[in-house]
């Protein structure tokens, strides 16, 4: 919307902060996808095929979080240095069109709409189970799908079986909304603490700068970060380090140690 | 019992099959467990003192269900080779006096009773979590409790808030009861149909032997566990390899290679 | 032998111990497993598809190892139940003849014959990786490749290249023996230090009970595992907790809890 | 030096690549660094506290790899954001005060000088492993611990023996040089490839600038990691997924969906 001018008042970008990013998207979403399916479904993520449509933040903390409870994981990416990202974390990396022949549980994580579309749902395993995790219900083509199905019917409350022309069965959860929020309770505490005190730090910022900002998309500086992970740190008890004055002359010179 | 001549009657210990006891206590008490305790409370598990009282095969499983969701594992042990496992597993390994002052949360696999006494709930930080995933309610001395607590009261429907003597709150999952059965929904069907079928096995050679067998502790041959295996494979499409006489050979034989 | 009335004298198996096989083969073999291949090729694991052939003990720890370092592992098994443990832990199980198509690196640890055999190694990827860390050089069928490659020659110090008649170009690290003695230097001494003095246990049950013993195998009772496991830990000090003569009593009983 | 304007000519700033820090100091320093340790020690890691000083790319890296060998990781760190992350991927979080006291294995991987000074030295226990994988000498006081010391003498190749005026016994690995330079080969060739490309595509930019470009730091634009992970994808034969034109006009635009 900037790029088009089409902001008509100052926005900041809170999720560029490192405390919300690298928390809430990596954090909270990887623990919450898992517990959203797992209360939709109490299926077994062991031993699964488990397909992470996208490997960005979110991408990466639902595939961490399913290796964790020992499933198999397979990412489809559009980018190649995700994608390689992903192959270097030790997962397999193919094209959607050949994971949806082997998956058994999917989860988009993309911000991109019909990542599974109808087509691929036509491949796949009896049984296979397709969550959202990502965006609105568009990663996830639940329209077009509604369109091929021969049945649809709900088995457990976050669970609909939709039968394809090819009679194979398949489960949707949650409507392919976001599955932590409509399955589950959302992020926990400590996450969304981080993510509201960005928040908090972005009114105020706002307030403070009256008048003085143009319609464009600002982000909170990353003394801010700083502060918050202190604060949580803090919260919990943890102590860290802090630079000497040898350290801190070493760290700004470039004469000494080169 | 079978030792105090106390059985009336044989009995089949279907826990003893590798098919239920390193699936269902491993793999089925792991997930469930970790299910219990993100449906009771929401917590981030990521970054929190997770300690597992308890490093048999239902701690094992625990321990490292809750690695998998980033918690810094701490297992309390009486028994020193289980204790050793822990350590070289990656695990802190304290005694519970210890590790009650610096656990989040703690689970109890033990099959033992008060794992967890008043003297340890005593120690423990002010908002820490207690939840029991081995057997009865006898794990967590939740009767001490109350006679010692100023004051009990439900925060969430499996989450009670009990205010000790030092003013610190404590929290206990689902009455100290299965915290997977009272606060999930217990083992995924893929745990429970190779549980079952062990059941199964047990009763047909309970049936086969009538009449001919004593009040004893019976258990299922190997042979059992290679059959459910074998289907189970089957049933998830997976193949595997088969000896070649050439090496059903050698591996009988003593005179080759050695 | 014992079977075949072939023994001549007492044997002490001492592999049966747990703080041998499960320490000894778990954490040693997966250790330096990992050295010698890295030792003998500099090759980067992560990412790599690590092919482990066998997941007993020995191919359990190679695969967690590897896994460790961000491989993706798939693994071979002719048990069915093994098989399912890897499945369960997350690995792709496939026929030798499926994974020596897609296999970067390969690793036997069977104490089985020709498990990487000549007609696995000419479905192989130009510049696969093949070493043995179970048993003697015959996991891999060296001999046999002798035959039908087209030119061997060597890269470096434990690591040969052999152009087969395809081709393609594969390479055998410390002519298939095994890996963590051929190109790097066994197991670390805490490991060694478990097994050794299960030795020495060994030698002192067979002196104090000369004459007394048949020609039969023998194991260490689990006594002398704990008290191993103790001297471990007292060696790491690391302390752990004792039962209370009340917790003794609940476990040895039936009557209370039940 | 750019801001001290000491700068005589255009530098590119390869480290800045995704290509080269997210894999080269992660994937890179990682492994070869466990690699280092192994080759200049043979100790076993799993168990042991290692203590990673700096959770920067490479600390990270070293920090996984070694929880990958079933270490118990602890992290000194002294910016408050990286020591969250620390503790949300499940490690301890100490000063390094308190960090010396436990170690058995220390790595600095920081960018500074005197991170493991001789104080802390002086705090460790006996037997403990000191190696540097971040930048020069510096970063272990090396020089401080000659001055103290009672007695140098070299045990293996890249492992010398300091004991200290309290009578214990330290260990500095490859003389606090860069260990996987020191004792191993440095990074394998797949991370050396995308690291050296980008310093090709630097050369490229450079010549092809000349005359144009100020005594600045430059670095190279976003397609070239795109260019070179497609690369090392094709390389390693790795498919991935195309945006659909439908995809990418929803990318682009801010009317649907939101």
């Amino acid at each position: 919307m900037e790029n088009d001018n089409a902001l008509r008042y100052p926005i900041v970008a809170v999720n560029e902060s490192a405390t919300k990013h690298l928390m809430d998207n990596v954090k909270g979403t990887g623990q919450s996808t898992i517990d959203g399916i797992l209360r939709a479904t109490n299926v077994l993520i062991a031993g699964k095929n488990f397909v992470v449509c996208g490997y960005g933040d979110c991408g990466k903390g639902v595939a961490k979080r399913a290796k964790g409870m020992d499933a198999n994981i397979i990412v489809t990416e559009v980018d190649a240095f995700r994608a390689l990202q992903a192959v270097m974390d030790g997962f397999r990396v193919l094209p959607i069109k050949e994971a949806a022949k082997i998956g058994d549980i999917f989860v988009t994580v993309t911000g991109n709409k019909n990542v599974i579309d109808v087509e691929h749902m036509e491949l796949m395993k009896e049984g296979a189970i397709l969550a959202n995790s990502g965006h609105f219900d568009a990663e996830v083509n639940i329209n077009g799908l509604r369109k091929i199905a021969k049945k649809e019917r709900k088995i457990r409350p976050f669970m609909d079986e939709f039968t394809l022309n090819n009679g194979k069965k398949i489960f949707i959860l949650g409507e392919a909304r976001l599955i932590n929020l409509s399955a589950a309770e959302g992020h926990p505490s400590t996450i969304m603490a981080m993510s509201f005190i960005n928040q908090a730090f972005a009114c105020e910022f706002l307030v403070k700068n009256k008048g003085k900002l143009e319609p464009k998309v600002y982000v909170l500086p990353p003394e801010k970060d700083d502060e918050i992970a202190k604060l949580q740190l803090e919260a919990m008890g943890i102590k860290i380090d802090r630079l000497t004055k040898e350290q801190e002359k070493y760290l700004s010179s470039w004469q000494e140690g080169t």
